[in-house]
């Protein structure tokens, strides 16, 4: 399977940068589940470019619902998004077609197709497919919310500065995010964050940065010891979207330096329920879910389109060339990649709980 | 699917570490791969605990091969290797049916298999299970060999303590360390490593490490824009090995302090071929190989078995208790892993090649 | 996975008989395969309504591609294809909500969407859904005939009339096959049947009938021992078109009656390859293509919308009541259903040929 | 996928018939399921060769659980059964080598393995591999037995001799069918089916013949419009056994020959649920199960090891040639064929019950 991920509940995305129109299916989410157009809209805009920080380029990213949803609900049976593209300028990418952009997919994707991929603007392989995600992923997590199951993805890092953790208070702080069109949990981050774009943006340049995405109110009893593990389905659905290098779990890298003593997470009973002093596992032990908040963070790469001269190569005679990129780019796309792994993450959850629980869970009245 | 992975080529796992076999079956492997049992056996004592720096359970872990071989070759259908359990101490493990093992799967296995699981050190959960799978990649390994592509391992950090990284002499390094019994590319760090796993050891307690994994002679043009990216299936499969809490591909959470100028690869010719001037991107470009090599690190959590009291909940009352743990366990695990990854990756690559280039090519002439 | 099947070439389906728009995504077939927007539009108006055997809804059925294709050919990513639904008299429906036709997936619908389903039409249970299938499948019959691969499927019986079976000039029948828009192999057959279904339609009643598909040219040693035989994948695919009841391959059900020695089918050798005197396996020994035709009977049952009161259940307060069917049906699909079994096999063998041989085989010289 | 089927529920099997054990490994079923060591065996006999209308090869056919049971219940993680082959005669099959015996798999065998596979006796596409999945399906047929459901074939016709269909007393038949060694309704049939046998036997031939199965109290609401319509599972696992050459459901291909007034099934009231008047549709509509008896029949060609001399090919120079086949094999195979489909349609039906249900469905208490 390619383009299609999931089991009881998968989504399949389609499209191209530059082509007609871009879109998803999303399929096996129960019967029942309200589909909210507004919140689809509103977690669209989130994904959207946002003025001197983003592109240029600007889509209306209105999506069309054309089947699965019936009297304002889902029917259960496929959903299928489609957004239009309207503001390609595809004159910019002539060259593309033989000198492969650094850091992009070009040269991978001619060795793969053949030069038979559509490269005007990235393709498929384009930040832009994740449109679809956003609107898919928009449902699952109305659906989950329902179920009292929460995400946020905050900036926790961007060019080197610094947001807080998440606090005790992470109900407070998803709730925050949510609304957010910069996503930051300390207010005080956003303006050196974004004159870091900026500043990138001025140079030519673009800067990346690490996103830390929360679950919370995940039941426990979730996952598998083999060979899908929550962290590996939840890495396999993140290391799919554009740029991502990195997916840790917990402390994830800075449990390699700790001793067993200061990384087990002790249990204590709380209110009829086993829950950890410590959350170091990010509510995730031998690949099943623990009942405490699901921690994730994400390395994003900064965005190769640059405007600076670079190296590469004339696929035409294999000769050694310059580029210098055209078109319009994101000198960051962190603030928009959040709405991004809160989709996915949404629906990665979502097909674990329909497996786990059966196909109507997320419409049970328990 | 819970314990196959792949498609083309596929593993299950099966097995618990005080149960009566552990094992693997290997399916879809091309017809006509030499398969040498003593390679097998080389890979098993890679994994086996060695000396003070292990757990004092000895097991032979001799492999029988009950299928899919015949006249010293793969047939191309299904290869069973089996591995009796012979060492078990199972008397140690009673209180562990009702007390949950801070770090350990023991409570969200309770969770996921309303107490039937088998919970004898670990049971399914085990590190020991990874027995399984280091036989089937060993024959995936050798596979690989023959077609001019080559994985290797290394102890990158351990107790805080740094082996130095792959050099421009990636084809010694990976010769190295396929013959050695503590995976370390510079030999003076490996009298400080054991003696940091000693130390742990001697305090009752563990440590954890990160490794680093590099792929030499993979072809360019394998894996997927979406959702199956090189970086997905990896991770997929090795957030499933026991410990693993995070997973990078080349410069990985570094990237994200870098700019784009810093991190884009340029491109150059060379030879006839394209290859990039630096490796940030870790030989994997939209998901895609690049024919750069490939390098992964992966995050390995400190052993959760440790001999500290530690907090935990008495699941028959749900009271708070202490729990101090008995049996014989590894004060590290990271040594014995890296041929787990080597083993891991082998299998995912195999699939992915089987997948692009058809079941025959691991056996092909070209 | 529910509306998506395949492995390597895979599709997904979506739509409603009522909804805004049906369609389907085609994934993973090669790259550079020409597109042919005519012959798509031809399979479409064979799939059409036709005069008075078939239902009075009439859709332009123009096949949007929004995806997945660039200068006239696949890029190898996912192909899009939308239809626009145009023709619907939902207003017919509105006692099905509570109604359950008999012969039809009503009942079953609201036993597993609890309500929730589109019953309008039939909602995604609708026949109408295989326009999709049918655009999807017109790309593949293209890509597999450019690889000297053919397909047809005829009405071997309808309302009991019977067609003549294949002849020794296999490749006379096919070619006859792709241009009739009644596809029968005996001319003087077309006339007694048609009117066997203006009979059942004047009577307010349908028939059924059998198709017979023949793939000729497709190569030996495509497909599984277990569990992914030949049979078992076009079989999966075939009984998920709606009416399909039974499937056979070659001989199929008459094979039950004979000894060994008459089923056996004998090898001769034939200009430097192998081929059997008889084709009673239909071309596939052990789950695996023999390199003969490929030989597939399929029973579609009549169509169970009928305009005779019928008795059924009223779900509101489960009370036998009657039900006589309003809105436009067909007295007969067969003619219709033809060329879905030839696009769904078509997608199917793409998918094994891909998966046997790799994702450039339809594309590659050889 | 090749030799694993079942997405939450999953049986992979392997083995070749010469070569050291076959077996299986059954994932996915619920914790707490009892395993009865005796009734698998019971189940294992049944599909035991038995006297002068089988094989003389004798095989114990023990079955070894080596993991994913523990206090005599599943555990829920991957359950291994193991039976060592015994009694191979490998000397009998050194022609086979490079004369592929009519009927059988082992051209087809040779033009997909190249010549790697065991051709001994078959190897991996050898009946004797039904036996790991009648193991694994004992297991998923005590646990379905548990919920109400029950499942039971006869040999509805043998060689040309007819068994009486099932009657109204269908939880009769199925409990006289279970304790039966020649599983046949109407006893009279037996003797006379028996010398059908024995006498093709006595002709060094051998017969065919149709199996009918029926499941009963499965609920509604199992199933999916598309792709995995419950006739589409079922088929596709049913296919995958030896011999199998036709699937139907229902009336299946008598439903050609009806009209829709005939074959349409009304729906009734009935104790606060809905049946259907007939079931001509056997238990299915749009591929959802309709809490009506499923009912299936299953063409099995006669056996295509005989003993007259048979034209085949010498691979080694292409040269006709003819071969009498030695060995010792089965005259029918209808008779053991009964338990593999009754343990194949478990597996499947609770590989459904548990996507539709959620994984503890099995073991709840409701």
């Amino acid at each position: 399977m390619k383009n299609t991920f999931g089991s009881s509940v998968s989504v399949t995305i389609f499209g191209e940068s530059h082509g007609t129109a871009i879109g998803a299916v999303l399929d096996g989410l129960a019967p029942g589940v309200p589909v909210d157009e507004e919140f689809i809209a509103h977690q669209m805009d989130l994904r959207k470019a946002v003025g001197s920080i983003s592109t240029a380029r600007h889509e209306a990213d209105k999506v069309r619902i054309v089947s699965g949803v019936f009297n304002g609900r889902t029917t259960g049976t496929p959903i299928t998004f489609i957004i239009e593209n309207q503001d390609q300028h595809s004159r910019d990418y002539g060259e593309l077609a033989y000198k492969a952009r650094p850091g992009h997919a070009d040269y991978t994707a001619m060795m793969k197709y053949h030069g038979q991929q559509d490269f005007r603007g990235g393709g498929h392989f384009s930040g832009r497919i994740t449109a679809g995600l956003v609107a898919a992923g928009a449902v699952a997590i109305s659906a989950l919310k329902a179920k009292g199951i929460t995400i946020g993805t905050h900036i926790l890092t961007c060019g080197g500065i610094c947001d807080r953790q998440f606090s005790d208070d992470l109900a407070g702080d998803i709730a925050k995010l949510a609304d957010s069109d910069f996503a930051v949990l300390d207010d005080s981050v956003r303006a050196p964050m974004t004159a870091r774009i900026e500043a990138a943006r001025n140079e030519g340049d673009s800067v990346g940065g690490r996103l830390e995405t929360a679950v919370m109110g995940f039941p426990a009893g979730v996952g598998e010891p083999w060979f899908d593990t929550l962290e590996s389905v939840l890495s396999h659905m993140f290391f799919s979207i554009p740029a991502v290098k990195g997916v840790e779990f917990g402390d994830g890298f800075a449990l390699a330096d700790m001793t067993g003593s200061q990384a087990n997470d002790s249990f204590r009973s709380s209110g009829g329920t086993v829950r950890t002093s410590t959350n170091h596992n990010g509510g995730i032990l031998g690949g099943i879910s623990s009942g405490m908040p699901i921690i994730i963070r994400t390395a994003i790469k900064p965005t190769p389109s640059i405007y600076k001269e670079q190296d590469t190569v004339d696929m035409r005679d294999m000769s050694d060339t310059t580029l210098t990129i055209k078109g319009r780019h994101d000198p960051a796309i962190i603030h928009r990649a959040r709405v991004v792994l809160d989709s996915a993450a949404a629906l990665v959850l979502c097909d674990q709980l329909a497996l786990r629980f059966g196909t109507d869970w997320l419409v049970s009245e328990q």
